[in-house]
């Protein structure tokens, strides 16, 4: 049986050597990442049987897209577009240390996904799922994809299928107004809401401690479980009237992009195993501290060493 | 004194290591490519004062091609455009041997040089120009630029800079009947046509031997000069009522694109400096022979090593 | 449904760059590579539901090899063995040009594969499988595989799925007398038998023209069909008292190895899909063809390109 | 107009990949660099109009340079001489961390610039221009680069092109009292004075505090800006009698290389446009911690990005 | 005259790029790497004359690993066997900043060396040497290269060549019992005892601090000489009834791998040279943090830069 | 006892990746090469004890080149100096296929064995080889440098060792009349005479065919034997009155620099075994063709392999 299915765009991720210019490179490494197939993969890893659905061109290049989440054991659900008339979304990035940030060029306008239908997906796979993800950037995209993610956020409440949904608001594809209206539209679709703080304040204008806005949100829009990350600082969960806070866990950054799915990833193959928020917001604060050891979007990370950081002990050389 | 200019879309090429395939590769080798760029480049290396005008977003993505184009001594006469609406074309390139062809997979649409209007760009250079040149890729890429391809070619007539165009059929971009209508609007403000023989077939209708194809071509439109090349066979060309042949010389290739691009580089090269078009023929067959040797689009070829194949002493280890 | 079930041993193939040699060199391409893999994975990418079947070591190496398969759409059914008391095989390939011969040194000895046992493997799916396919390596392996090979087989039979066996002679593995002996008592369990004419001249002792051979081989063992291979000169197959000649297609090598792999994927794509043997060898001729320019071992060709290869009209740009 | 020339080496800098060691490397990255050069490009980058002034063999080496030094758009005045007779520099470069020191190797002895003399070069692009900058190097490369950066300095005197110039004092290339002795013979054409406090003390004999010496410094050559740097520490000016203290903003460090010449550049950039000693030294020093994050002998940095760093934000993903 | 004799394993080092990850890399870096051959490296390159006893394949990847050694300046007494049926054993490493720990998976079982006799390899090279090291490792391997061990150590006591062990307790190898009992059966044959603190523990049995549990070792073995390593927290030495204690050095991780043979290294090229165990043990904790800069097992460091760091003046940029 | 020395400049060789252009690439492949080294270290792969006579810098790129032989076998005698004030030859190499020419940009004037003198050289190495080998190059590259060269000439002489010398004219270094009247100086004291018949003609004024001008030079200058070698020609040799023709095998190029020099290591290696002009002639020729298949300048080429493509079997997989 599947456990999760997620719903969103992926892309081709364009990154120069380390300390190399995107004005300057000659070269790219070539990755897909897209929130949503983060999470399905990174949770496929943990042990999840997980599937992706989406729109890609049928060109080698939406191929490349289907090989990569095929390869961390995720199945695929993939509505196949004219590769004449759709395009794949590309996304530049170049990794900056100190005091240069790290900067993400989209490419991503017109892709296929933009004008994917709920009758071009397997939509069954939501309704015989444990859980349905998806994020706060796929109903950015454009019309198509809000009217479709409302569809299946639906098809799953009908189903059953319990859903969760990241906040993930991205300011160089929305304002933050209008992506408030928006999610405040999915909210009552939604079980499980994770945020960043900083979004919470920011976008949906929420004001206080984390403690205060997770009551406040789960109050104003009855999710079952609400999720604050705040970066280095951890993360901070209220379920069933309970707080939970999860410090962060040490980490030396190879590849920042990601750590934010690789969290949601661990949390939901815990929660999906039937394990509490407690065990959950662990795990998913572990496997957030070793994505960012990993190159790529997505967490490569095996269980035993998610549990071994949680133990505590991850951190020799074992020979 | 500007030598040439030349007007079209510059794109960002992505290219898989050798023995690699587009649905599997993790690398790409990242390079500016465009027909016109490529045009500008080849002759700059090969002597001439060069300006291309185009328009790229304000990014490091126009900056990196920019910076490939001032490399090779190019100038640049941009209209910068606000990269939050404006993208930069890519082109993903896999090279094949025998039997799997070259394949080229364009993501062009909608890029910045498709709004590029006259009056964002520096006219004034082509009046002061020898002279210019575009090609049948520029008019296909919308309304817009086929409007501004036109207008520029009327400002170099109205200068009495000399005008090369060739016809560079792409049948991923339009018909050819659709292109055919285009090229015989242009066609009277063009002095120098540079063709594929089987384009002047395919797209232009055209019947009989090169040579017949020449005199039909130059009697219909009133060219200056028609060229017509014929890949490995050579090309042959008619000016002032003469024919001149010219057989292709031997080459080990490594990189085909830009081979037609190096050839006319070459032919404009001589030319502008008054060489008759006989000689300027041998050079061009020369430099494109040379371009097949060399990765990327641009013809990095030196006068020195152009000569040298022409005078048939180019092929062994100097030191 | 599946259509076609492999089983054999796949190894992490360790290549250095072109040019450079094993004794000096400082860097491998990995790969996973092994001809019953690369037979599922050529077959899945030509439109076959493939299943390979063995056996690996619970480890990173041994999912770097399901990752590979996986993402040339081939389903595992994996025995995990326990990685500190099975290893993985490794091969070191050494590509040469003329007069220096491609080198390939196997550290194959004792991996996990060669104890795998029919129990542990999903036998089932041979049952309900149109094709199964092994090698002649498999059975050298070890007593073990040569008793589940037979063992598998049998199964095949008994379900009416349709066998297929290419030679595959290794020098390295074993000598001509032992594995004529052990051929001859898998002969009678196979339907179709791939063999390059070398091999049947040296390790089976046929004499002949490959006509004669091929006739000599259907009577003594019964096979429905028979297919020589003769590198560049093609190949030769009897089905139903008919015989087939198929000439090799033009083709530059970039990676040779794999391309015997290539010739069977592509031969039971197409009888899987109900086509005749003559047109299932132009196939597979076409696709032995395209492999030749890919590197590693698997051939990452697509329908259409072999498609385009028969239609003699693979060679140019596309674009 | 032009607003900055600089005059000096620019050689070829060959590195090992990290980790490698210059005695075992297979590899190098090959980008040119000189202190001159590189304070032309960071200024160009961050909007300054830059030309350099040096001599370069006539080679494809030389075109090296002069490629990468237009691609950061500064225009080049170079003097080309015969490659049969005149060598292009190069310096060996090995990064290396705590406690294994970064080693530089020259190879730059009879480089072509050692006998560059002004009337190769085009001096009236100093009249004309806002700034000239050298640095101490120049000088001790050989006794005509000595006199030839006295009659471009007094060109600038006279042309009330304001002079700056950086100690970089090089033990390998000179000892302390020859090069004390040669900077006090070229002070008095020097309006800005940059150097680091070490060098101030151990070449130039200076004791006291950064402000005691800075002071001293003016006095005795009657320079109007003195610029101490102090590495992590930050740098003090003085300039019109008044003291600016400017600490180093921290740094993740990629390239140390350049930092230097990063500061010069941000400095220029901002006293260019008019800004004042304050101002251009915050900008200096973010200028350089960004440099430090960028691979190479040049400031890849651009104005926006400076800012960022001056208004504390620059260190987030941006997407 | 031979100062140091060393034997042990080598096999070939296989490891990703940085941020990869073995179960998804499509390339290793191979270098040879084992302890006795490092100790033999680092100290050759130290200055002191070493001879590398082993067995290998008479194969390329025999010959990789002698011409590694051999370029380190190593004289080896290769026993070379037959490569159809000897292996050379190869080890993964992955490494992983914190909390992913760096990972080793061994592929060694059966290789050459663990078929090593006294008869095959130059016994005599040892007892002309002033030192003979070899490592726990060895032992560990079979049956045979424990017994080869013990005779080596005999040839070594019997000639009054001085002896060295460190202890490298291996997990993956056997189990503390048995290796504690093989140490015990050789200590009797050792003169100088290198041992991790955690080893000394949990293998040996020992309690107590450091300068206990070197008290009690010594006592209870009769060892000349006595060094603990603790990591971060340096080495405690006990000699002639003193103790000597030793802080780390501070350095910045490339390559953790191999630092205890740098340090082993640092400290056998002292006491050849006949420094005192004072002087050795500050000289072996510079190389083994020199070591960590530099890529691969050796300690590819030059006896002038482990003097600067103890001189502690390594840390700038030297031009 | 040594068998071969040879004494010569050895440089390191800065190569552009393929397809790229000494003026555009980023990145060098670096290998120490020079005549006298490969003809060294090719015969030590085939199996002869060399030594090879130089002078290098003290410094990390000297180490490089000594690394590089000793991992080939050869052992070094080198006169070690300041490198503060002795400089390494580099020379830049780029590939170019047809029509473009392989280019070589030298860079050694003034390397530190411009300056050896046989008092700092082993010369005693000579007096007990078997051969002594050096060519053209050596003398034309200072006085000092022909002074020295003549000297060792003298001693091989005097100690009865068998001396060869390769013509090697380099019209980079000197011209043809300067060349051929050191060349007659030195060929007293040269016993077998190896040169391109293109030299012979152009730089010795040879005329006529291969066979008279190798009686010519052998009547001239009394040489034991005369190799003339015709490229992809062959090569014809004179001996004790006998002529012996030898065509050159097959080859796929993959780096055609240090043909020649495999040529004579294959030749030598035979003589110095004891094996008769013709069979030398053969092996030599195989030699060369393996190279050639091979990047560097060395051949790293098994007397196993230069057997397998005499007896014309070299050119399968072996598996």
């Amino acid at each position: 049986m599947t456990d999760l299915v997620t719903f969103g765009e992926t892309m081709l991720r364009l990154t120069p050597p380390a300390g190399d210019r995107l004005e300057t490179t000659d070269t790219y490494d070539v990755q897909p990442g897209g929130a949503e197939s983060n999470v399905a993969c990174g949770a496929s890893l943990l042990g999840v049987d997980s599937v992706w659905l989406s729109k890609l061109p049928k060109s080698p290049l939406g191929q490349r897209v289907v090989r990569e989440l095929r390869g961390h054991g995720v199945r695929t659900g993939v509505a196949w577009a004219d590769p004449d008339d759709h395009r794949l979304g590309t996304y530049y990035l170049e990794h900056g240390g100190t005091p240069r940030g790290t900067n993400v060029i989209y490419d991503r306008a017109d892709s296929a996904v933009t004008t994917v239908t709920p009758d071009e997906l397997p939509v069954a796979a939501i309704k015989g799922a444990e859980r349905f993800y998806t994020s706060g950037i796929t109903p950015a995209l454009s019309p198509t994809t809000l009217a479709t993610t409302r569809t299946l956020l639906e098809a799953a409440r009908e189903a059953d299928t319990r859903t969760a949904f990241d906040l993930n608001y991205r300011s160089k594809l929305w304002d933050p107004d209008t992506a408030a209206e928006t999610y405040r539209d999915l909210f009552p679709l939604i079980d499980t809401l994770v945020a960043p703080v900083r979004d919470a304040r920011n976008v949906l204008d929420r004001e206080g401690t984390p403690i205060e806005i997770a009551h406040s949100l789960a109050t104003d829009h009855g999710f079952d479980t609400v999720v604050l990350t705040r970066g280095d600082s951890g993360a901070t969960a209220l379920h069933a009237d309970e707080i939970y806070e999860q410090p962060a866990f040490e980490t030396e950054t190879f590849d920042a992009i990601g750590t934010g799915d690789a969290f949601v990833a661990g949390f939901l193959a815990r929660r999906i195993r039937g394990d509490d928020v407690d065990t959950a917001l662990e795990y998913a604060a572990a496997a957030a501290s070793l994505k960012r050891t990993v190159g790529g979007d997505v967490a490569v990370i095996r269980p035993e060493e998610v549990e071994a950081v949680v133990a505590e002990s991850g951190d020799e050389i074992s020979r």
